[in-house]
């Protein structure tokens, strides 16, 4: 039931990304056409604008929390949302839960540069976050990069305000310090400026940031292309000429379109869940649940958990010689 | 001295600015040609890459320190630099001086926008902030949009995650109460996907969130248009569309230049200062120096000052109603 543009462009993506290999479940209305995808009733739904704790609490059976809690029951291997994502993300952790030595979620999105993808993460679940959130942001970047964007030994950078290592703020300072003594491949600062050019293979930064960045890229590129095309149809000259590179402009577009992932990772639960752009049209609905789909091939649930688990095991036995000595 | 591109690049903008209205009197090196404006000779420098506190404390006869130094001692009534903004902040803190009612000193830049111009703060001076300086920041914008943008009872929002009240940080959560019960004219959250297309009057953050947008929108729009040439040079039929768009192209790029508008100031001090992008030519110059011209000619610096003295005033005498009453 989530997704500004109705239920029924959920299920064409849902139908459209149906196969063999991945089986759709719509959480719906009673009588919902599914086109013969498997319906289950949720007599509830959660509304864009309500309030994420409260109406996860308060709904028991909207269609996303029965949906999550699916996920934490073993019911399905992976759950998508075009909804409110506050709310996707209470109820993920209300009923897949959190893994038990990641203290903080993160929302992990990919940036499409021409020099290949990054993941930019955390892209909105902790708007406040410590340095040591930060720490574990860049392990769960760094399995998501090997094992989704199929990268080895990836780079790590952390978002900051100038490159050299003073430069930033109280957190992001202290951030640097941990990633620095870390084992990681630990690239330093990286600037916002380069953030479509490929700034690193993960890069970090708190939840405010990441989804001002996000927001702010998504508004600049829809708000220069707008522009061009203001300018262009200003005169006949332009005219002709925009018709011209009409193929080129639709060919950067869709390189640069969030259509083309889909969704958002939430990492750091017991479960695999994504999110999708509440605005998303079937096209996005069908890759987002491909994007859930070959999650679930990768283990990266299972990959994650055991990140931490020997970063844990490691850190208690003390034979074993310590991150900054290696 | 400051500036990427030499003290040749800087004469010539100052030459150009210079008129009646305008005398430029130009810090730099013995024997330096500055075809007939007035030389100030300084024995020093302060490179980019120096750390802001130590510099300007380490070398007082350098060509940043003893500009601003002539401002705060009255023998200029402005400064404009295009060296290291860090050691140019802590330039002015040690010799223009805070107001001695602003806690911190913001940059301010104007963001251009097809509907109107906006101005960002801060911009970059700090990276870490509590919500009373946002509130002050807030108060410093308002002026700076009505004496400079020529806006009347202009609009103040706060740049978070959602445009809810009660969505963002803890920072922007108690920022956002403070400028809801006092007298400007507060619209409310605002998202960074709307900085291009006049989010408001003023748009108010902390340094760190401020400096990510400024780097992200320049960053954006430099490798958008790169990536649009790309994809139009790739065939034939691009290239000629390509030729034929070039005038609409251009005048975008025009419209959204950082050069447009030269340069940044820093409010909350006691006289005026104009910092400029490192890599700033000769036009950028210009307008720099033309901007802080027009600051002088608007009293920027005393309307600050008169409204941060009856906003002390006004909370100090308990007769007058409190502004949550008004």
């Amino acid at each position: 039931m989530g997704g500004d543009r109705g239920a029924e462009e959920v299920v064409a993506g849902a139908l459209e990304a149906a196969s063999d290999r991945v089986q759709p479940i719509i959480y719906g209305p009673r009588g919902l056409e599914t086109h013969g995808l498997e319906l289950v009733e949720a007599a509830d739904t959660i509304a864009m604008h309500e309030k994420p704790v409260e109406a996860v609490r308060a709904k028991p059976d909207s269609s996303l929390v029965a949906a999550c809690r699916s996920v934490g029951e073993g019911g399905a291997q992976a759950v998508v949302s075009a909804g409110n994502t506050g709310a996707m993300l209470a109820a993920c952790l209300f009923n897949i839960r959190r893994l038990a030595d990641v203290d903080r979620p993160a929302i992990a999105v990919v940036i499409p540069a021409r020099a290949g993808p990054s993941v930019l993460l955390d892209s909105g679940a902790n708007a406040d976050a410590r340095p040591e959130h930060l720490f574990q942001f860049a392990q769960m970047g760094v399995i998501f990069a090997e094992e989704m964007l199929e990268i080895a030994n990836p780079e790590v950078r952390l978002l900051s305000i100038g490159e050299e290592p003073e430069k930033g703020n109280q957190l992001t300072l202290e951030a640097h310090a941990l990633l620095a003594e870390s084992d990681l491949r630990f690239g330093g600062n990286v600037e916002s400026r380069h953030l479509l050019r490929h700034a690193a293979d993960v890069v970090v930064c708190d939840g405010f940031t990441g989804n001002i960045c996000l927001k702010l890229l998504e508004g600049t590129i829809t708000t220069l292309m707008e522009g061009l095309r203001e300018e262009i149809s200003s005169s006949t000259r332009g005219k002709i000429g925009g018709l011209m590179i009409r193929p080129a402009a639709r060919h950067l577009r869709a390189r640069l379109d969030p259509d083309t992932y889909g969704g958002a990772y939430l990492l750091g639960l017991r479960g695999l869940a994504v999110t999708a752009h509440g605005n998303s049209t079937s096209r996005a609905i069908t890759n987002a649940i491909l994007l859930a789909a070959r999650g679930v091939e990768h283990r990266l649930v299972e990959r994650v958990a055991e990140r931490f688990r020997e970063t844990v095991l490691a850190s208690a036995r003390p034979e074993i010689p310590s991150p900054q000595a290696r």
